[in-house]
């Protein structure tokens, strides 16, 4: 019997709660042993809930209680995530948690006090929600040198996107709908700007790579600028607009970045439809494999941390080898030299594009016309652009 | 430095061989030591080879060796792999192999024997070749019971269903033109008449279930019958046909099948092209996951027998938690109360088949009417189709 801790009792927290509960006999055939919910910390009243004495205000109930070997962290946000998280580990405690934010900011500290402390401290839920994506990619495709990542990350954009192309709906349509259904916060900066996605492909650059990619660096464009003439051209193309989180990794150095990209219907992540999430990762052994499923929600959310708490009970003696390290070197590709195909949208002539770029007009409609270019690089994009001096979007090509 | 043998040097013998060198690093960052090829055992000569001092025809060569800890099986067929399995197990070494056939078959008491040793038997590779599925399934989705597993299980068919649907080709074109690129064999029996498909299914049930599931009794269908008749039919109704390995968890009992099935397109699974493998699982909390890549192949398939070698090496001390039992009772659902939608095509006019069900008629072409109908078992559709009397196919919907 392992005895584990929830910090935080909001949706993923009651969601893991449940899980423990309803789906004990699973739990405890994978575990080897089962999984009991010794305390539930919240600030919040929970008086009438049947389970209110495992409740507690004072996170030290839970630290100054060696029978707890197991911790949640579901709270989410970065204080007092962090310092709850760091004393759990300090008192030898494994902790798995679902928050993104925390573990793209001090995941590489919090995973140097596990590996001191000889416990694990695993976040699966952190990505992709309940879809198995950090676990393969540690240790399935642990034969391969990973070369590429590009992933639908954020159910939200997705989900506007989504809508957009089905239904015509233009962003502000698209966004306000996606609140309404609960699929977006009321402040949706964090989705639609693409931080939310950025923390994420940090998280799987650095497991991928091994080493500290740094949300910071990682140029993040949202998809506010996205309107229902690039949806038109895109659909001229044969393909759709996806943000991706894309992240290459060549000669011990990471390119990443967050943006919308142009998709073609024959690649795999162009069928991921509404809030649902999908990975494709490229193995220089295995090629691409693609993992789907709903990248958030309370039960596949807190399934992935029941999960983690299930790998850490079966790990107890040894932990986990999944993680990074601090790089010894600036390993950041700031991405001047990378080359990508570019889907333009303008308002200049067939003629005046010809008399400059050789590649395929797409659309030519009441003035605007769109055309894809070779693959050149971002500033070359730039000077091609300003050239024109009448184009109104250029979106790069997932090749 | 763990030293391993690799029985078998064929295509994956030799793509393990080729990993395990030439992606020496990752291997051993990932395995926490490096992997060195001991032995190679063939019964053909390799005198040429630049390593040819490591090949031996001697089994007894690597059995005796008490250095060798790991062992890769990718021999293939049942004989003498299946004896060389049970002695190397039994002389304490961790096993793990690409053979379906002998998982599927000797899975259970090869299983039991890794056990009693406390050492690994894994073969992540048996099924969906490099695709991870069967760690994520045992692990990541640890904390879900398994309702449903759905998958595109062989690429040949695949390839075949493919080209019929894309190019307009008749079966015995596409199996000629698959055959013409490497991806059919000479005697294709075991793919086009789905024997492959269900030893994999069989594998995937069993793994869900925790119990073995006896491939013998999994209602076993490839795709010989299906037709460009039945092409057209599927693609009015708006889907594709795809050759799915079926089963079904639920109250203890396991149902099964492989069989072709209707797959509307808005399923991820309408969208697994070519020789690719596609499998959707869907868990009591995690919803619908799927996992696509490359179902063959040299580099993919010896890419996830290398990483249960570096999961063995983890996990010397202490072995993985991954297999299943023999049932007490028995647990094969035989699927006289399962009820499916079934795509009808036949010669009755619509009058014939309105007087006898009101569902939709999807296809009305010279002669050949084709309509979809309400869930009903087995028994119930081929009542239905005696009464209609002019059936030619009857394809169940994967709803």
């Amino acid at each position: 019997m392992a005895k584990v801790a929830i910090m935080g009792f909001g949706t993923v927290g009651s969601g893991v709660y449940e899980i423990i509960k309803d789906n004990a006999s699973r739990v405890a055939e994978n575990a080897g042993e089962a999984l009991e919910t010794k305390y539930i910390l919240d600030i919040r009243d929970f008086d009438d809930h049947p389970d209110k004495h495992l409740f507690t205000k004072d996170v030290n109930d839970i630290i100054n209680d060696s029978e707890v070997s197991i911790v949640a962290e579901v709270m989410g946000g970065l204080h007092p995530a962090y310092e709850f998280t760091k004393s759990m580990l300090m008192a030898g405690k494994s902790v798995v948690t679902s928050n993104k934010e925390l573990v793209a900011t001090y995941g590489t500290e919090l995973l140097g006090i596990a590996e001191e402390k000889n416990v694990n401290y695993l976040f699966e839920a952190s990505v992709g929600g309940g879809i198995p994506v950090l676990r393969p990619l540690s240790r399935c495709l642990a034969a391969n040198n990973i070369t590429r990542i590009a992933g639908i990350l954020n159910g939200t954009t997705n989900y506007i996107l989504y809508e957009m192309f089905t239904n015509n709906k233009s962003f502000n349509d698209a966004l306000a709908d996606a609140q309404a259904n609960g699929y977006a916060e009321r402040n949706p900066a964090a989705d639609i700007e693409g931080h939310d996605a950025c923390r994420k492909i940090a998280i799987l650059a650095s497991l991928a790579s091994g080493v500290e990619v740094d949300a910071e660096r990682i140029s993040t464009e949202g998809i506010v600028d996205i309107t229902l003439d690039d949806v038109k051209c895109a659909e001229a193309a044969g393909g759709v607009i996806k943000l991706i989180g894309y992240a290459d990794i060549a000669d011990g150095k990471v390119y990443s970045h967050v943006a919308p990209m142009f998709i073609k219907n024959d690649n795999m992540l162009s069928g991921i439809n509404g809030v649902f999430n999908g990975i494709l990762i490229t193995g220089d052994a295995v090629g691409d494999v693609m993992f789907y499923g709903a990248g958030a929600g309370k039960l596949p959310t807190a399934s992935a941390v029941v999960a983690d708490m299930v790998d850490s009970a079966i790990h107890s003696s040894r932990r986990k080898l999944i993680g990074w390290k601090k790089p010894e070197t600036d390993i950041m590709d700031d991405g001047a030299e990378k080359s990508f195909r570019y889907l333009i949208r303008c308002k200049n002539t067939e003629q005046e594009i010809m008399a400059l770029t050789n590649t395929g007009i797409v659309y030519n409609e009441n003035g605007t016309v769109a055309f894809t270019t070779e693959a050149m690089t971002a500033k070359e994009c730039t000077t091609l652009s300003d050239k024109l001096g009448k184009v109104e979007s250029a979106i790069r090509i997932l090749d």
